[in-house]
């Protein structure tokens, strides 16, 4: 009933932050960091947040009985069925800020009695009946990277078992279609695996979200996900041919062709369903010739509203570079504020030129707002790209930080959510929210949802640091991606954080904006969800949903549930 | 109660055949037609196919009470509310061919009970009470011109009360935003009418279906259109950015936003839903600026094989020409009986020189496959798009046709359908038909496809005439587009017709191509949408048309119900 420990991808996570236990992201050589936050934010310095040792977690004791463990260990093996702590742990929960505020504390306040792994779709389906005819719901769990609960163990009744059903042995490339740029996977594959796969064979899927290194295919389906060179590759709903869903009462598979008329898309509508109808096992993607150039650089445009007027007129030029990734000046400000040390002299001189220059010109780090570009393609391709973003920010009189602050961004670019422990350590409320709207309505949602956060964070007698970046460009739009940290309100960390996130989904959906552009719906956004669909559009997803899950056992909560109002202790 | 006419588009159109009264698709100039025709299909020259006069034919009448009319009248005024003959005809059927064959010869089986024409989505919302509450059939009409049985009139049950609702009063312009270059729409507004206000702001929706003169934005959503430059520009569900649903229960709005990630697509569900759900009623379209060069050439590829690899090559660079459309050698030949007699003696000369240099190169219009290429953007896109297009023909050893073959096919690309009526007149069977699939499947499904028209056709002893062309491409594959011609079998050309259905289907969905790529559905291919979507898929279909329309008023029998089998008279 222990097995295996150690050799699953989840033994290797941190159970209590983000990605694998020993890696972080040290403030030592960015002098700038502490002073900084302590400024913007009123820290003394001696804030701290509680964090728990593993052995001092107490988890509700498995509910799970003999018989089903049995059953179970004869569908998918003895070795692939767990109901040990740590496992049960990991398998609770996402990587949300409330999700961390609580297993931190070792408030976890229904885990999966037990997770299974199955390695193959005709396992998946045995596991959903034996399920049914218990009534435990199934919560599909990949890389476990949710941030808005998407994962969350939750069974449909209070105290009904509750399986946890972790994809990731079913992790093969099933077949690669050189002629037609496809591959067959199955759902459970890791980012770096898959992409390490595709790239051997001399492809790319174009799809790295920032939880890249820790999430699977079939959450990034799940939730509908974009990555940071979604504005050449699409979001990861445009790279999916045809998919296979097997619910509670049977399997749904769309055909693996370019398009049809054949009636209502079903794929798109199973895109984004995030668990609440049954699980993914197989997926047809559309894949890439691995690009032969790969350049990015950073840009200082004069302000964030400017900016976005470049990016605009790049997409709306009808060229898509990956890249295009545009923060306000608070970001901007942070950014700089992040910078490493120059390790040589050469590069404190450089940078210190840099300053020199970009102060002549009339920028500076505090009120300028930083693009980061990303180019990728052939090299033709790639010069067309460099040719128009370069032009349109001349025109906008940008100043070129040039490839050295693109280079490191892209370095970096799966960093930042390790930045997050750190902070949490320290007494600090951190996280992102993120919707998209039209390029009209872009600056006015912008302002709206930044100052609805503000408001709420200073309700609570703290201040608050909010920024923003534009990215994920489309020729009708964008989306925005919000960063906000506050001091921790000891006590109602909970209540801080809910007041921020009540704040913004109203603001967001009373100003022309979607709840989420990538990060789905999950708990966090349920409440809003008639907000988005309206009554109709709920009722819909509703009804599809008895019917492929009557007894409601799959993903209980998510999108059509209630948000919880999790208790501060 | 017959307020109006001349007024409406109907009016202008032919009852039994395509497009407008007068026009038509003359052969007397093309010397070369009737002979091919003749040799091909073993034609003697004197067949015939019966076709009534308009007071010939007597409809059922109308069922629709006094007090309905009124109340409808009171909803949308009373010029707006028809029982007469000519309209009820017009919108009982759409223009497939077993619709002409029926229309032709007065059979309508269930003609709608009265034509109603609302202005507003408030009229739709009320017209829908009003229906519910009589339990009326409702068949919502655009254009009418469906080749699938879309809009054919067929009320819920037997005898059961049928409303035609023609949404071609709604066909307002409501918004334009060139910053967001997008357009709000309402739903009713035909082709022509939409590109040409498009037009005079700068814009272009890039949307050209054959049927673009007549048919109606809402027709094109509803049953997920493409039309000829859609390898640029999309499929007209690329096309929406939201849309507005009435259904009999209440309104379905999705969000005007660029890309969203709350739960599943509802938008790209309702998109081919062909009226089953409700009606669609405003549209926020993604428009393009004009393109400032639009220009046509043909070439000839050696063969069919070696063609669709140079398309798919053009496509995986990267470029996307709005039109690439590919004829096999069957089609070519086709093309080639129907050219012209050129008017001049340099014409001619001209004519004879090309076919001498083509013959020189070893190329022939009997066993060649033409290709037509169409650009279109700005100076530097089309330069790119035809350096691209240009150089992998050349290296595929094709012939160039020069751009007057080109621009022969860009003048006359509504005109075909036209072609259709003079060929029946003559009785003459011909239809089309059209899946997608992958690039690696591609020969291999134009193969069987037409082997198994061929096959149904000869079957019933006459001499089968297949061809086919590749249009509509996408990275990852590209649509099939089948023509067939036979000598009508008199007495038996419902059953002959339908032979030709069933065996294609079959095909398609054996060996990995969609039911359709653009025409949809509607009655023709309800038979087979378990085989394309699985059982599963038709329940999921089923459970939402339950929600949103439970009494099962909204175009009764399409896309869920089964294929009628018209009897021959």
């Amino acid at each position: 009933m222990d097995p295996g420990e150690g050799t699953r991808s989840v033994d290797r996570l941190k159970w209590w932050g983000w990605g694998e236990e020993g890696k972080s992201y040290p403030l030592d050589d960015r002098p700038n960091a502490w002073p900084f936050l302590n400024q913007i934010l009123g820290l003394s310095g001696s804030e701290r947040s509680p964090r728990l040792t593993l052995d001092q977690i107490k988890l509700r004791k498995s509910r799970a009985d003999e018989r089903l463990i049995i059953e179970l260990q004869r569908i998918v093996g003895k070795e692939n069925v767990s109901t040990e702590t740590r496992e049960r742990l990991v398998h609770s929960m996402g990587k949300g800020y409330q999700d961390l505020i609580r297993v931190r504390r070792g408030i976890v306040q229904s885990p999966p009695d037990i997770v299974v792994y199955p390695a193959s779709e005709g396992q998946v389906a045995t596991i959903l009946e034996c399920a049914s005819q218990r009534d435990a719901s199934v919560i599909p769990f990949g890389g476990g990277t949710s941030v808005v609960g998407g994962v969350e163990a939750r069974p449909r009744e209070e105290g009904g078992l509750l399986l946890s059903l972790d994809m990731t042995r079913m992790n093969r490339v099933l077949a690669m279609d050189p002629v037609s740029l496809t591959a067959k996977v199955e759902s459970g594959i890791m980012g770096p695996d898959l992409e390490e796969k595709l790239n051997q064979a001399g492809y790319t899927l174009g799809h790295f979200p920032e939880s890249f290194e820790y999430s699977t295919l079939g959450g990034w389906i799940a939730a509908r996900a974009a990555g940071q060179k979604s504005t050449r590759y699409g979001k990861i709903e445009h790279m999916v041919e045809g998919l296979r869903l097997i619910s509670p009462t049977g399997t749904i598979a769309t055909r693996d062709v370019p398009a049809s008329a054949a009636g209502p898309n079903l794929k798109q509508f199973l895109i984004g369903s995030e668990g609440i109808f049954g699980v993914l096992t197989e997926v047809t993607l559309r894949i890439h010739r691995y690009p032969d150039r790969i350049e990015h650089r950073g840009l200082l445009l004069r302000d964030f509203s400017s900016g976005i007027g470049v990016l605009r007129e790049i997409l709306q030029a009808g060229v898509n570079p990956p890249t295009l990734r545009l923060s306000d000046s608070p970001e901007t400000r942070a950014y700089a504020a992040l910078l490493r040390r120059p390790r040589k002299m050469t590069g404190r001189l450089k940078t210190r030129l840099g300053m020199w220059l970009m102060k002549r010109r009339g920028f500076s780090l505090q009120s300028s707002s930083l693009l980061i570009v990303g180019l990728e393609g052939s090299e033709a391709q790639v010069a067309e790209q460099r040719r128009i973003v370069l032009a349109k920010c001349r025109e906008a009189g940008a100043f070129n930080l040039g490839r050295g602050a693109g280079e490191a961004w892209y370095r970096d670019r799966f960093e930042l959510p390790y930045l997050r422990d750190v902070l949490l350590d320290r007494g600090v409320m951190v996280d992102t929210l993120e919707t998209a709207t039209t390029w009209r309505n872009l600056e006015n949602l912008y302002l709206r949802v930044k100052e609805a956060i503000e408001e709420a964070i200073a309700s609570m007698g703290v201040k608050p640091y909010v920024m923003c970046h534009v990215s994920h460009l489309y020729k009708d739009g964008a989306s925005l991606y919000y960063t906000f940290l506050a001091k921790q309100v000891e006590g109602r960390e909970m209540e801080q954080w809910r007041e921020v996130k009540k704040a913004s989904c109203q603001c967001i959906l009373e100003n022309g904006g979607t709840l989420s552009h990538h990060h789905g719906v999950g708990l966090e956004h349920a409440a809003w969800m008639e907000g988005e669909v309206g009554r109709k559009g709920k009722e819909l997803i509703s009804a599809v949903k008895s019917t492929l899950d009557p007894r409601g056992i799959m993903n209980p909560g998510k999108i059509l549930g209630t948000t919880p109002e999790w208790r501060d202790p």
